[in-house]
């Protein structure tokens, strides 16, 4: 087993994943920049530890554009303006082209009226939503991105699954310290996770999913064809309602049982939604000041007295900060049967070069 | 121990106990107007069924009011504008009348710019967030409230408490249907249920707490001297975190740690922080038509299968709604440890009134 864990997590640098990210998206007619989007929002996943998020997902994307479901050329288009809000059609592109894209319309309109609401439709899966509240942390804003996903999660007391996994991500800027960056699924888990047990073939923890029947699981596969359980029981159910009610039902996209499964309808696109939000730090206080209170606040937290075992208190994206910096230096472990999986789907698109 | 919990339970109009309210905070130089913000408040959440929340807590308002801490007449004003923006200190007042005060001036940016957002600091206990997010959804707006409290939850890997339960409010509008109102504190219960166990002499559950040396308790009140749990572990921690970063160190306000016990620190001023935001609906659709879009969403919740046992899939602030009415004609029970403890506060304050 040791062996073959090893094997599975030969490193590759992230450069190599990311220009191999952008040669299969040319196969399937996504323009040179919009690949480089994708690409990097994918090995960003990868670097910061979230495998669920990260290249494991370049398949179903690439599955989804071959098979006219999503858009690998897109004219995203403003339908709705106002001085500090856009609405924006995503013409059924790729999620993290869009979702790049309108994040950086949000931060234009902020950076001019010191914030900015900016909702998106007719989209698809965006990756890891710290990558978008973090384009807003390096311009001294505090960034915000939600955005509903396919219905995997029964509202509270119900079985059928209406909700999506509905993450959640904000991320603030400290000073000496990273951003503070919470991303998170309002599920007990991502979705993503459970996937990814799948394809590896390991047992869930009891708790996370319930299979289609309303019966707890740990059999990830019933899970997939089941019921993800919310974060806390009825607040998480509250805080996914939200994200749906602002990235879904406010801006036009598909909502509740409405946005179909990712990786199982292949006759409908999703539509799903994006709600981002930006504002400056500056103005409720000087950006130096904040970055001063945020890293008294950080300190304090780190440094105070820990639980039996606990080795270190971490900030919300502090882990995957850490991560990020040293896969950055010594490559990212890729699960064997991610790797296969893309190299088979190389061969499959007439590219010679594997990973 | 029936009839002990039918006495307790002796109903009381909202009207008189709000007037009742009014009365002994008039007693302590709370101006008319402002007492009757705060009476609708404590009210309010009595009538929605969080008794934690409601007249329960006059008597903390009034023994600090009474010790100096808080300021029964204050004048808060804006420190700091943008077009979208303000912050404003509340000059110590109650945090039911400057969150009131602030969110009107926040609904007001709103009105003429689409959104605002608005930081207060300097201010006290606001009840529940619920009270505030209304007012937006009353002029068909999304709104949004969170404040910082006093430090009783250690930070995820930690045992200190320095952070606060620090709640999440947003309210958004229907159209047949209530509006949806998403109102929980970021620990797994709001700290008031434990301080309403330890009144009421009850248990509290396994894992709502940990006492002073880390241990998990049933007891309120060594629950009240230790750390409440978060939400979820390192998620619920990550959204307190969230808050008191926006409601705290943006604002101004204390942060983390520094925020004193509202119900134990008889020397300090709370000096706590609310943050709130609102924006249109039509910034993004007409009103109709997404209220309609919600009406659809929200019926297809609710008519959807139920799990074993459940009678009715319920929306966020849906079974408060149902309550606030019921008791705006029944009455509200009102528990009868705290009914003696408001009698023998007003004979205190030389009131003759009893309720």
């Amino acid at each position: 087993m040791l062996g073959c864990d090893t094997v599975a997590d030969s490193k590759l640098s992230s450069e190599k994943l990311k220009s191999f990210c952008i040669t299969l998206l040319r196969q399937v007619d996504v323009p040179e920049a919009d690949a480089e989007i994708v690409a990097d929002n994918l090995v960003s996943a990868d670097l910061r530890g979230i495998a669920s998020h990260g290249v494991s997902r370049l398949p179903i994307y690439i599955k989804r554009i071959q098979l006219g479901l999503v858009n690998p050329c897109p004219r995203p288009r403003v339908i709705k303006a106002t001085p500090t809000s856009l609405l924006i059609d995503g013409d059924n592109g790729l999620g993290q082209v869009i979702g790049f894209k309108a994040m950086n319309e949000a931060l234009a309109l902020a950076r001019a009226q010191g914030q900015a609401l900016v909702g998106v439709n007719n989209t698809n899966h965006i990756g890891i939503g710290a990558y978008y509240a973090l384009q807003a942390v390096r311009e001294d804003m505090i960034g915000i991105c939600l955005t509903n996903a396919s219905a995997h999660m029964a509202p509270w007391g119900g079985i059928k699954p209406l909700l999506g996994t509905n993450p959640i991500a904000v991320a603030v800027p400290a000073g000496d310290f990273p951003p503070v960056v919470l991303d998170m699924a309002t599920s007990i888990v991502a979705r993503g996770k459970i996937l990814l047990a799948a394809k590896k073939g390991e047992k869930i923890p009891l708790g996370w999913a319930l299979d289609k029947n309303g019966n707890p699981t740990e059999d990830p596969n019933e899970a997939i064809h089941g019921s993800v359980l919310p974060l806390g029981g009825p607040k998480g159910y509250g805080l996914s309602l939200m994200v749906d009610i602002l990235a879904g039902v406010l801006t036009g996209a598909f909502f509740g049982g409405h946005v179909p499964s990712m990786t199982e309808d292949f006759t409908s696109k999703l539509n799903e939604g994006i709600f981002l939000g930006a504002f400056k730090v500056d103005n409720f206080m000087p950006v130096e000041f904040f970055k001063k209170r945020m890293d008294q606040l950080i300190s304090e937290l780190k440094d105070s007295p820990k639980a039996p075992g606990v080795v270190e208190i971490f900030m919300p994206g502090e882990i995957e900060y850490k991560c990020s910096v040293e896969r950055l230096k010594a490559g990212i472990p890729l699960n064997e049967e991610v790797r296969n999986e893309l190299n088979k789907l190389a061969k499959s698109l007439k590219v010679e070069e594997e990973i």
